[in-house]
């Protein structure tokens, strides 16, 4: 077969293949991600279910100057190999490789900078705004996925856009899925759409009889003919999507290339806000991610043959610690119940979910929902645990402020994904969190030191009346042995070495590299306090005042940003005692992450042992 | 006329009311909360759109067993006054009096503390889950206005109670407002239910021609009898709602006691999700408020034969400054665009919407999406100003990160609202802004200590190619003699007065009063400086490094809680750079700010120029 693909540098070169050989190129695509994908890992699925979009997209449309936005951007692969990319494609999600998602850093066809879900809508009606404002003629295309579509954001940029009748068309991805399996009633209402037979029947049978009318006499054809027009918009199949002022087309097969290519024309000529129905199947091509998708969603490298993870993890994460953790404390006290925001499977609640079914709720890709459900549950007596990554939180921050802290309820959050969380970069790294919690009265902020404590926190959480959450990392567990679940006590910091220098306060992931750290540079002589801080609010003040009386210098050690973090509260603490002692804070800088290992990451900001010892000891020595 | 409110101090007491006497009641309700709002001040219009309907719930259900949660709140006041709370009602939004929005402290008849719009379909969800878990069978009711359903969150909502199926009723106010007239294509359907004869001909016509069936012969009676089934649920009038998977019943006179009461009847024996439209009059009863309900949804002390406003402002107010600065600008620079969230006359955007209809957006209640419309029209090159409430933008904190600051776009945040609010209390304090937009990378935030200076800023931000945010305060500007635009460098503070004893870096609102508490100071000796802080990010790094090192105390004041904020941001910097200086730093505790007077609540929390000026003295004589 012709490697088409190697001459294929930029959208234009697409214009003048025959349709035998778009659908070629697709193949090629598809093998090129595949088989990139089992080396780097990546969102396979997603990005296999759209080749034969992107490619219609891109044969149709005119881009840089007409503007493609992908919603999330997880499925945009095919997109970054037809503009430009194919050679870096294999350093995809690398530390300075190409990142897993759409940047306009990286090419002219990269609209939006993007990685949280259901803003393309907002986005693109933005940029149709400004292009009618201007008088270009673009054409603005959203490209958004039906899970994306159950968040709160995305409605609000529909109503919107349907409002204002701008030229913009948004295609519907549908292929049944979030991350997992779909819910909600829209995911209900487009299961209708695709295949319930009655909507195709009824729209047949009233041809028929709009057909058989002529027999009916002059008295009744006005009757029926004016049925037939005021009936009219009723009858459209996407009547949900008509009603919120957009042209529905579909839904059509969105593995159909021509198909594809005719609907954007039609969508082009119709003008106004349409939404064209696509019906795509995730993981497309590849059989073991089309029979498991959502294992298939994100994925590290791969065995092509079988579908089957390489490098497999030695220890057990925090999610499963927290999953497992969870389900015991539910199955002695019947008031827990668990929410998520369509994570079942990344928060480990499937587990908690098919215990407990009727204690499980998730509420599709709607974070501010989620937080309130919680809210009105634990306002009736039950004990939420609200479940999400701390970057998804960020979404229900008002939630948390307004629904959760202001009537101080007993709402659990589980932040998942806190911190570094690597590959995904710069959108997903969960470094904000204590930033924006930690102001807000009622609220108690934690993260453990490792898997013992995470069990301990929970239970605390689980027995607490009122706002209170658990951070915890991405990725594997420290490995220590299991002991006791322990009896936590709100705003209690541990002593975990003493020495007689100085003084490290760390939280969280930090708390054992801070000990490796002091534990060697004890053999050279300094000899420093840790103390695992365990709550960013309340702080163990009377601890940390001690010890800023008894040293000279202290340490503060966090997987966070340094702006308003865990040792921007030691740092208000201490000046607002007059403290003499002298304060060094280490963490993230005021910049965002880019993507890359976890470990690469850390290595490259000063948070992994070296770093630290590193940071330490110079500071020790200058006095 | 009998006095019926008298007699009733608990909605028991309600039922073996007359028909009649129900609006007799109606009526008093009505004249005790126009008579005290004229003292008050208060959310008139809304309130007086609901008394009946708030008559036909409490009538017919048995609270608080049956459970009923009203969206923002602010039209609670029958509530209020039905359960027990009229002789309270005189004291409303004052300080240490009754709230302006239900509160679970003052009565077991207010479900949930609310104040921010469009959370009761998530809580109402929550109680009935929580319900169903304790077997319990209390009837659940969230009233929400058509305003607050353009927020995303109600859509979450709606979508996951459809897909729950919960009992669980949702009564529709539609007084086709929000705040002011309401927008989006939510609301042209909501107006086409309402009011399109297409829809009422239709289902009569459908009707006519069923009937006409049988004389059509067998062949077709049979195809006509299934497009009758099969088009049914396209028939009903709510369409939208019904394929959100509630059972829509309406529209229905939300003035009429009796057809209420039998829907809320109907409602409770059709089980699982229902919808009841309710159509109301904002300001009903009272005719200044039923023609210019704008002007009437929150007003102060008025007089009630005319509706005037009693005690006219002196000043202008910071949010005039604002608007007419940002028409002044955009006559110059047609690339200046502006959006709000359902405030245009709050923000004072009415005046740009009037001069510039084709740069004005205005999203209705939808603040994440106002922000990444808002990065849409960025990316685009034009220049819009996001003009929201503080407390509202809180909504939109993740689409700041995600799609404002990660991209490093020009979106200008101009922050109406900020610091104490007054009299709505709680849920509208502005007090979080500085917390959670300064760790955020690429952020620039700011604050005026005065109109002229605000138009420096406005200015600045017009002109300024990075995310850049200016809050400023409800409420009058300090009436400084207008000067030309200055233009200000980022970062730059200013130094209003030199002293030898100490500084105060003052921000905001807080600069005036950091002055005249200095320029007393000096007549007893103590010489303070005094800086205009201007920048919480970036901080003018050099000025205050400088004054560190020159100093023995600093002091920090600010209108915004104390943790993370502006004080904190000064605290991080000091302690970085090993400095000896003591820092104290004045602002709000941690703690949720009650309502009351902003004089009276500054005052109570020693940011009134006593309280500043006491607590500088006690800590420069301790030393």
């Amino acid at each position: 077969m012709d490697d088409l693909l190697s001459k294929v540098n930029s959208p234009q070169d697409l214009k003048g293949l025959s349709m035998d050989n778009l659908y070629k190129l697709a193949q090629q695509i598809r093998d090129e991600i595949i088989i990139n994908l089992s080396q780097t890992g990546g969102h396979l699925a997603s990005s296999l279910g759209v080749v034969e979009l992107t490619i219609a997209l891109h044969s149709i449309l005119d881009s840089p100057k007409d503007k493609i936005i992908w919603d999330v951007g997880h499925q945009a692969y095919a997109h970054k190999i037809l503009t430009g990319r194919r050679e870096d494609f294999k350093t995809l999600r690398r530390l300075d490789g190409i990142s897993g998602f759409p940047k306009r850093s990286e090419s002219v066809h990269d609209q939006v900078d993007v990685g949280h879900s259901s803003t393309s809508i907002s986005a693109a009606l933005g940029i149709a705004c400004a292009r009618d404002i201007k008088g270009d003629g673009d054409t603005v295309v959203a490209v958004i996925g039906d899970g994306a579509l159950t968040a709160g954001m995305a409605f609000e940029a529909l109503n919107h856009a349907g409002h204002l009748k701008k030229d913009m068309i948004v295609i519907l991805n549908d292929n049944e899925m979030s991350i997992s399996k779909n819910v909600g009633a829209i995911s209900n209402y487009l299961d209708k759409l695709r295949t319930n037979p009655k909507i195709h029947r009824a729209k047949k049978d009233l041809g028929h009889l709009i057909n058989a009318i002529p027999a009916f006499g002059d008295h009744l054809l006005k009757t029926a003919n004016r049925v037939k027009n005021s009936l009219k918009y009723l009858l459209v199949s996407g009547i949900l999507f008509e009603e919120f002022g957009f042209t529905y087309l579909g839904p059509v097969d969105g593995h159909n290339i021509r198909v594809l290519q005719e609907h954007i024309k039609d969508a082009q000529n119709i003008g106004g806000p349409v939404l064209i129905h696509a019906i795509t199947t995730k993981g497309k091509g590849y059989t073991p991610a089309e029979e498991e998708p959502s294992k298939f969603h994100g994925v590290g490298p791969f065995n092509i043959r079988t579908g089957e993870g390489r490098g497999k993890k030695k220890r057990r994460t925090y999610t499963n610690i927290f999953s497992q953790t969870l389900v015991d404390l539910a199955k002695e006290d019947s008031d827990i119940v668990a929410i998520t925001a369509a994570m079942p499977s990344g928060t480990g609640l499937n587990k908690f979910a098919k215990e407990f079914p009727k204690r499980f709720y998730d509420v599709g890709i709607a974070e501010q929902h989620a937080i309130t459900l919680g809210a009105g549950l634990a306002l009736n007596g039950v004990k939420p645990f609200v479940t999400l990554y701390s970057t998804f939180l960020q979404r229900g921050y008002d939630q948390v402020m307004h629904d959760v802290c202001i009537q101080n309820l007993p709402v659990k959050l589980a932040i998942d994904r806190a911190g570094i969380v690597g590959r995904d970069g710069e959108t997903h790294q969960g470094v904000f969190d204590y930033a924006f919690l930690r102001h807000l009265p009622n609220m108690t902020v934690m993260a453990p030191k490792d898997e013992n404590e995470l069990r301990a926190m929970i239970k605390l959480a689980a027995n607490y009346n009122r706002p209170i959450a658990v951070r915890y990392p991405r990725g594997e567990v420290i490995g220590v042995e299991r002991v006791e679940v322990e009896d936590l006590e709100v705003g209690k910091a541990e002593v975990l070495r003493e020495g007689k220098d100085g003084a490290i306060l760390a939280i969280g992931s930090m708390v054992y590299p801070s000990l490796e750290v002091a534990n060697g540079l004890a053999t050279e002589g300094i000899e420093l306090t840790v103390v695992n801080s365990r709550f960013v609010k309340p702080l163990d003040q009377e601890l940390i005042l001690d010890l800023a009386d008894k040293f000279n210098r202290v340490f503060t050690i966090e997987e966070h940003v340094l702006q308003g973090g865990f040792g921007s509260a030691i740092a208000e603490l201490l000046v607002d005692n007059d403290s003499n002692v002298k304060l060094t804070r280490m963490g993230l800088p005021d910049k965002f992450i880019e993507h890359g290992s976890s470990e690469e990451l850390l290595a490259r900001y000063g948070l992994d042992i070296k770093g630290i010892r590193k940071r330490i000891k110079e500071v020790m020595q200058e006095g």
